[in-house]
C-alpha cells in the first residue's frame, strides 16, 4: 500500500495526507468562493467544531502548530508578560523562538517535568516567586500545557484540573498544545469537551497535520475577547489563506465524522505493539510510560546503529547522563501497520 | 465546466485550484517523504528554480504571499530602518501590518505612485532627504516594487533599472513583490531572469496562488547572505511545513513547463476582452492601462448596483474626489474564460 | 550671565538647566533612599500633580520626551493596532521609529495638519475608512496630537474637544504630545485640568527638559488601567531609574509653585518679540501664526547665511515647493533674554 | 556626614551622587550647547575612555544600566538569534525583559552558575549542543558575562579568557555587564584593558550610577560595525538624551582621575570589614567568597527579623532548600564607612 509509512518513524509528521483529507480537498475545488475565511466550507466547520466540543466556540484555521501555538499565546500574554511551560514543550525546544516571535519578546518560564507532565509544586512555586516579584520581573499571564506530552505521556484529567485550577484562581489564562490531543483522548476515553474546556483550558491549539491532515490545525477559543484579540493577529503574521476552504475542508475531513479518533486509535495501537515489542528486549528499556503514539527506548549503540544502517527512520534523543545507551524516539501515527511495526521489532 | 469563476471577479484568489495542481499534490502524496523541506519535491524544485531563473537562486516556497513579503523584507530590513515602497503597494495596504510585525516596526515609507508605478523623482527626494536625516530617522534599507502593480500597469524593464539602480548606488536591498509577476512576464514578453535579478532585484516574491496553486508562493533570493538570513526566520514565524513535500509540489506544477505563463497570459487575454467592451460603454472610463489581469473602470452608481443585483463579484474601491460615477476593480484570472467576460459585458 | 542661551535659536533643549532645578538636585542629595520610585521625593510629586491637575492621577517620571511618548502609545495600542497623529508630529518625523519599536510594530497614521493642527474633517475621514477596513488593515485604536504644535501653533480648547470627542466616540485612546504643553497654557490662559483632562485626554506626555529640567518628563495618566499597564513597561525599556529622586526633583521644582509656566510665558514673550521684530523686515514671512515659543520664518538665502556667518544658532526646515528664500525654525526658551532676540534682529 | 548612608545596605543603587559628580553637573551648567551628544563634554568622554582603555573604543553614554546592557545585546544579536549569560545574571533576574524587548525576542539561554561565575564546561556543552540544532532552535549569537558577579565573586583573568575564547571561536560577539566593574577590577588590580578588550570582550556596559553617579553608565565598544549598530538604536528606544553634557559630565567626573576606582576600593575593603566581621558571628555562615562589595550571609530568622526591627535596609533573598536560617545580602558602596559596618556588625 503507497500510503505505509514502512521503515520510517521519525515523527508523524513524515506521513503522506490520509485519503479522506484528499477527497475533501477535490470536494471543495468546485467554481468561485469567498477568499479569506468567507467561505462556505470555513462557516460549516465552525459549525462542526461548536457541536463536536459541546460550547461557544470561536474556530481559527492555520496552517502549521508552530503558528498555532505562537498566536494563541500573543492573544493570552502581553509583552511585558510571561508564560509558564513545561520544560519539554513544544514551544519552548522546537519552534525557533516563534512564541517569543508573536508575544513580542514575553518570555518562556519552562518548569520542570520529568516525563512531559508539570509538577503542580511546581507550579504553585513559580506561581507564588512570580507575584511578588515586582517591577523587575515579568508577570506570568498564561499557562500552556501540552496533551499528549513531548514524552508520549497523557494527563489524566484530574491532573489537568489541578494545574488549570492553581492557574485561573490567580487569574492565568490556559492553553493547550494539543498538536496530539486526539491520542490523548483514544488514551483518556474522554469526550473532547472533558479533554479542553471542562478541564480548564481557554484555548486549544488542536492538531490536524500529524493526524493525517497536509498542513492544518484548528485554533479553538473558549472565550470571546480573546478570540477577537486573536482574529486580528492572523493577517499580520501571514497566516490568513486567500483560498482558506482547502484549509477547512482538511479539517472537516478529519473532525466531521471521527476519523481523527480512528487515526488516533490507530497509532496508540502501533505504539502500544511497538513498546510490547520493545520490552521483550533483553537490552531495551524505556524510561517513560507509553501513553499515545511516542515510544522512548534507550537500547545499545550497536543496535541503534543497526537499525540505522538497514534503513530505519528515527531521532537519536539527547541521552540522559549516567545512562548506559542510546535513547531514541520511535512515533507512530494514522499509517503505521502492524507490519511495518514488526518489521522494526524483527530486525531488531 | 466546474472550475469556471463564471460570474465572480472581486480578485483571482477566488478560483479554485488549477487541476495541474491538484495532480501534482496526488502524485506526491506517497509513503514517508523527511519533513521540514529535507524532501526531494523541494530539492527539485530548487533544481528547476535555478535553471529557470537563469542564476544561483535560494528558493523559500510559503503559503501565503503576506508570508513571502513580510520575510523578505525583514531577511533585508533591521528593526531600525526603513523601506520604500509605493503608496499602492499590497505590503502598505491589505497585509494588516504585517511589513511591520516581521520587521520587528521598521517603517514603511510610501511614495506616490498614481497608476502604480513609482516616480523615479519622488525615490531620489526621498533618498536624499532620508541620508540627512541623522540619528533622528529610520534609515532607508530596502526598495520594494510590485510588479504587476496593484492599478494592473506593467513597468517597463527600463523603468525598473531606473529604480533599482537608483536605489542600489546607495546601497539599499531590492524587493520585489511578484504576486502577480507571471502577467507582468507575460505582457512584457521578456525572460524571468530579465524581469528579475537583471532588472536589478535581490529577492522576489513569487505569486502561485493567484495563479493556480492552492497556498503556496516562492521566495526567490539571489544573494547568499540574504538566503541565509531568511532562512532563520521561517520556522521562527510559523511558516515551516513539516509536509514541505506538498507545498513544493504545487509550485513544481507551475514553474516546471511553463504552466505559469500560460495562465498568466489567459488572465491578461480576459482582462483585453474585458477592458475592450468596457471602452465601448457609452459611461465608463478606465482611468489606468490595463497591462496586466486587473481592469479598473468608473460606472454609474445605477451600473454598478445593478451588477451586484445580478450577482456579479467585484470590489468597489475608493473613489477619487472628484470623480463621477463609482471606481470598481474586475480581476481576471487563469479560470476566467471568454463566456464569463462576455456574460459580464452584456450584462452591463 | 552664564545662562543665556545668547546666540543659540536651535532649540528649546540647547538651553542649560535652570538655578531651581539646579538647587532640588542638591536637596535631595542627602543620605540614602530607596530606589525604584519608592522615594519619598517622588510620593510627594505625585501628591503635586494630583493636586495641580485636580484629578486623580497616575505620575510616571522619565528622563526623555521620546520615551514619555512611546510609552504611553504602547499602553493605550495593541501591537496589531495603528495610530492616528498629524503629519507634522514629533513621534511621526523625529523619534527614529520609537514608537513604533515600542508598540511592537504597531502603525502611525499621519494626517494632513497645514499649520500642525489637526482638520477635524481629516481625522473624521480616516476613522471610517479605517472602521470598514477588516481583517486586512490595522484597527486604529489610539489619537495623539501636540499641544503647542511642531509649528508654533496652538490648539484652542475647543479645537480640542471636536478631536477628543469624535476619537472618544469611536473607542480611541487619547495622547497628548505636551513636550511644550506649558506654552500652550500660558498661551490659552487656562488651567492645566482644562488643557489636559476636560480636553478629553487620557494620558499627556508633560515636559521639563525643554523647559528648563536636566532630563525629565512626567507622564500624567487619568485611567487606572492604562496607567498599570504603562508601569509593567518602564523597566523593560530601561527607563526606571534606580536612583529615582533626582528625576522626580527635577519635576518638582518646575511643577510645585508655578515655575514652568513662569518659563513658559518668557519663552512665549521672547517668541513675540522676536517675529514683532521679523514682520518688520522687508524680506521675511511668517507662514504660521506665532503661538508659543517656536516661530518660523522665511528669509532670503543671503540673510539666512549671514546669520550662520555671524554664528547664530537655528534650524534650516526643508522649504516648502514655491515658497522663494528658506524656511528657518527659531526657538526661545525660559533661557532667552531680550538681548538675545535684539541681537539676532540687529544682526538681520 | 549627609551622605552616609547608615543603616541602609540593601544595594548600592541607595547612595546619594558623590561630590564630584554633583560639581561636575554644575561646571557644565553654563550657556547654550548643541543637543543629542554633539556637545563638547561628549567628546571629551570620548577622548578620556579611548587613552584609559587603551584602545580605539566607541563610547555610549546611557542613563541606566538596564539600557546599557538590552542595547549592547540588541546590537549583537538577530531577532532569532540567542543570548548565553549565567542563571545569576541581571539581565536574567532583574530586568523586567528589557534584553528580550531590545533583541525582538531573542531569546536568553541562562547557564548554571553556583557562585556567579559560568562554568566553562557548562559552555562548552550548550554550544555544542546548539551547534546541531538546526533550523528548530534559535542560534546562539552573543555571550553575556557579569563582572563582578551577583554573587560578588570575582572572575579571574584566566577564567575570563577560558569563557570568551571558547565563545570566539565559534564566532559569538562577547559582552561584559560591568555594572560593578569597577569593583572587580579593584580587586585584581589589574587595568580596565586587561579586564575588558584584552580578556575578550567586544563590548563592556560600564557601571557609573553604582558607584556615585545620578543615573549614567557607558556603553564601550571596540568594534566599528557595533557601534555603528548600536548607535542607531539609541534614540529609537528613547535614551538619547537632548541636554547629553549632563549625562558625560557624571562620566568625566567618575573616569577622568580615576574617581571610580578610589570609590570602588572603598566599596570593597567595606564588604572585607563587614565579611570578617560576620565570620566571627557564631550563627553566620558566607556561602560566597566576598571579593567585591556584595555579602552575602545566612542568618537565624530571629537575627535577621532583629536587625530589621532595628532599621537596618538589606534584601532576604531567596534561601536555597536546605539551609537552616535566612540568606540575605549587604551591599556596600564608595558611601559606606567604617562605622556604618561597625554599627550593623554591633547590632547583631
Amino acid at each position: 500500500m503507497t500510503e505505509a509509512i514502512r521503515k520510517n518513524f521519525a515523527s508523524d509528521n513524515i506521513a503522506p495526507v490520509c485519503p479522506e483529507v484528499m477527497a475533501a480537498l477535490a470536494r471543495v475545488n468546485e467554481g468561485s468562493a469567498a477568499s479569506y475565511g468567507e467561505d462556505s466550507e470555513t462557516s460549516a466547520l465552525a459549525v462542526r467544531m461548536a457541536d463536536l466540543f459541546e460550547c461557544r466556540t470561536w474556530v481559527f484555521p492555520v496552517a502549521t502548530g508552530t503558528a498555532a501555538n505562537s498566536l494563541a499565546l500573543s492573544a493570552a500574554t502581553a509583552p511585558f508578560g510571561a508564560v509558564i511551560c513545561d520544560q519539554s514543550a513544544h514551544i519552548n525546544n522546537d519552534e525557533a523562538g516563534a512564541p517569543e516571535f508573536f508575544m513580542h519578546g514575553a518570555r518562556l518560564m519552562p518548569l520542570p517535568s520529568p516525563d512531559g507532565r508539570m509538577d503542580p509544586g511546581a507550579l504553585d512555586t513559580a506561581l507564588t516567586l512570580n507575584a511578588g516579584g515586582g517591577v523587575h520581573t515579568s508577570p506570568v499571564q498564561t499557562l500552556s500545557l501540552t496533551q499528549s506530552t513531548e514524552w508520549g505521556t497523557v494527563y489524566s484529567l484530574d491532573q489537568l484540573d489541578a494545574l488549570t485550577g492553581r492557574a485561573r484562581a490567580v487569574g492565568l489564562t490556559t492553553h493547550l498544545d494539543g498538536a496530539r490531543l486526539g491520542n490523548a483522548i483514544a488514551a483518556l476515553g474522554c469526550s473532547p469537551a472533558e479533554a479542553t474546556w471542562k478541564a480548564g483550558f481557554d484555548m486549544v491549539s488542536l492538531g490536524g497535520t500529524k493526524n493525517g491532515a497536509m498542513a492544518a490545525e484548528a485554533v479553538l477559543i473558549f472565550e470571546e475577547d480573546l478570540a477577537q484579540n486573536f482574529l486580528r493577529r492572523i493577517k499580520r503574521s501571514g497566516h490568513l489563506w486567500s483560498k482558506q476552504r482547502y484549509l477547512s475542508a482538511q479539517l472537516m475531513a478529519l473532525f466531521e465524522d471521527g476519523l481523527w479518533l480512528r487515526h488516533a486509535v490507530q497509532a496508540n495501537l502501533m505504539a502500544q505493539r511497538l513498546a510490547h515489542g520493545l520490552r521483550r528486549h533483553p537490552a531495551a528499556s524505556l524510561p517513560f510510560d507509553v501513553q499515545s503514539n511516542e515510544v522512548f527506548v534507550v537500547l545499545p549503540e550497536r543496535s541503534v546503529a543497526a537499525l540505522e544502517a538497514l534503513g530505519f527512520g528515527f531521532y537519536r534523543w539527547t541521552t540522559p547522563p549516567g545512562v548506559d545507551g542510546v535513547l531514541i524516539r520511535l512515533v507512530t501515527c494514522w499509517a503505521t501497520e502492524a507490519r511495518d511495526v514488526d518489521n522494526l521489532l524483527d530486525a531488531l
